[in-house]
């Protein structure tokens, strides 16, 4: 702080670098005690009418400040939330941090972000967020068995987003990305699609594994053939060159592809257009995950599941705000179901005459 | 923190609620002084490789953390940068807020998130910035000299991203929207076009209504006609309605439209394509402003001004950080051109026979 460096020992002011007014002065002035100067800055703290106004009084003409950090070593509580978040230029995220960020101020608190590069880079990450005695986490990032451990020792509240532990039971707020992956091939199936392939997600996300597994798994209970998985990053480049790889033998092209996001979709689709002249989706069929908002323009108007992005960062910041009250809840998982939007870029009627065409789900 | 609201008084331990240990303890563990061991943990603060090794060892064997905030109240520095961006889902902001976190984040600091749904929301918002004892303040969304002076006031080193104040120097990190601006026009005139209108960015975006004077400007100053100016939000739906504004009176209907970003551009395309039928960029051209990841996608091809958001974000924060240093810097201004990208989304060679051609600039 640039007016503190030079603190003065007088009580000289400048108008540029004037000392700041501490609680000490408020109540001096206000003829209160300084703990009544702390009550009425504390949210929920009992202050009478009175003694509320003559503070307030105070506090306007000596412009003084509540050191929200200093009071934070008092009240053991920093207001602030340790958000964590994997790839920002992933353009689902920005969605959640955003909605994540409304809720959470709308409590008075705010977010600390921690952007991670990859998922995998977390380590070096997790060990700054302790230094900053935030109140609580959200995870929308991969952590390990010992990272959530941690946490728990150090008696840090903390919520999955998206993401949920094999070993162990954690407070999550998902979305069923298995449930959303057999909904998307049985519809592609019911339609008459047979050669099924995969655009995943990387190894490193939770969530795209998922994905690519529940996709796989309905593809080979429906007796169709082993479904072609082509590893994708995430991003528009992976699905032009999942395209790529998966036309390389024409006659076992694909007639549906599943991309673990809708960006890898865009990318597939757009190769599919552009490149090899293909129609979507009267001869392949594409569809992708998140329902971002690039997948809902004219353009693109993809075939994706919908995550309810608003219901997730809201049943998030609930969750997190109840454990930040009261540590001993026992863990619960919040299970939001994807919504299926049909889009424009698969084909989702039966080939057959309608009157054979029977409903398979 | 949990850890801390069970205080305990004695030294005993659980395995989940220990009580947290402090430089103290470490101190006395390794044999110390506690200046000793706070010294280890300052960027910069000289310590024998002895005593370093000693106290380290000591804080692994006590697991200690040290306070990034009670350390912030003894050294004035709370390693907190605060970011405030108007707008999240505006595709073009995740992009420098990833790359500001990038800054950040390789010089040790954290940046506190302030999203502001509008720029003119940012009254509430600010008075929570003085709580947090930032370091110091990008600011990515409009200030009044208000907002300004109160930083100065409260010695907040406050550096202003893709904004300036015509009543005061701040220190700044600009992008030049009006020269832009004007190379679009200049490059769209010389290939033939004559009626241009502009889809806007709102009212309070300063640099939404650089980018319309600067492109109305210069298409005065070519003699061409004035151009229709439609009001949008930045986003998608924005051009959408933007282009079905403009195409009301057909007889009157634009060659070349100016979009105030790109997502507003793509709409308006989509629009143009899907709903009227006008080939892009044949009978009609479409730019945009910013060159967001969409705008490079093969499906959309914008022509557009791409902002360089790394060297911007990298300057903005070398220059936060020096002023951190040295308040007494006198402002400073970076401005950076943008890079005309030509896409596909407007015709931009001359219509007349190669003989007659002229350059034009």
């Amino acid at each position: 702080m640039a007016s503190k460096k030079n603190l003065p020992v007088t009580s000289e002011v400048t108008p540029q670098k004037k000392r700041s007014a501490t609680s000490y002065d408020v109540a001096m002035l206000a003829g209160v005690s300084q703990s009544a100067v702390s009550r009425c800055f504390k949210p929920g703290a009992s202050v009478s009418p009175e003694t509320r106004a003559r503070v307030l009084k105070a506090t306007k003409e000596l412009d003084y400040i509540p050191n929200a950090l200093a009071r934070s070593l008092i009240t053991r509580r920093s207001n602030l939330v340790a958000v964590l978040i994997s790839n920002l230029t992933n353009l689902y995220y920005p969605e959640v941090l955003s909605e994540l960020s409304k809720q959470f101020v709308s409590k008075g608190m705010r977010i600390l972000l921690f952007t991670v590069p990859h998922e995998s880079d977390i380590d070096q990450t997790i060990t700054q967020i302790w230094q900053y005695q935030v109140d609580g986490v959200i995870a929308a990032t991969r952590l390990s068995l010992e990272h959530v451990t941690e946490f728990e020792r150090h008696g840090i509240p903390l919520v999955l987003y998206n993401r949920t532990l094999a070993e162990k039971s954690v407070d999550a707020v998902v979305c069923d990305q298995i449930e959303g992956a057999r909904i998307l091939v049985s519809r592609l199936a019911a339609a008459g699609h047979q050669r099924f392939a995969i655009i995943s997600g990387p190894t490193d996300s939770v969530v795209g594994q998922e994905r690519t597994r529940g996709a796989r798994e309905r593809v080979l209970e429906l007796g169709l053939r082993e479904p072609q998985v082509v590893m994708g990053h995430y991003d528009y480049q992976s699905g032009v060159n999942g395209l790529r790889q998966l036309m390389k033998n024409r006659a076992s092209a694909p007639d549906a592809i599943i991309c673990g996001n809708d960006i890898m979709a865009i990318g597939c689709i757009d190769a599919a257009r552009h490149e090899f002249r293909i129609d979507v989706p009267k001869m392949l069929s594409v569809a992708g995950f998140d329902g971002v908002e690039p997948s809902t323009w004219m353009s693109h108007n993809l075939t994706t599941l919908r995550q309810p992005v608003q219901k997730m960062a809201q049943a998030a910041a609930e969750m997190l705000l109840s454990l930040i009250d009261n540590h001993t809840s026992s863990p619960e998982k919040r299970v939001f179901s994807a919504q299926f939007i049909e889009g424009g870029t698969s084909r989702l009627d039966h080939p057959v005459p309608p009157a054979t065409k029977k409903e398979q789900k």
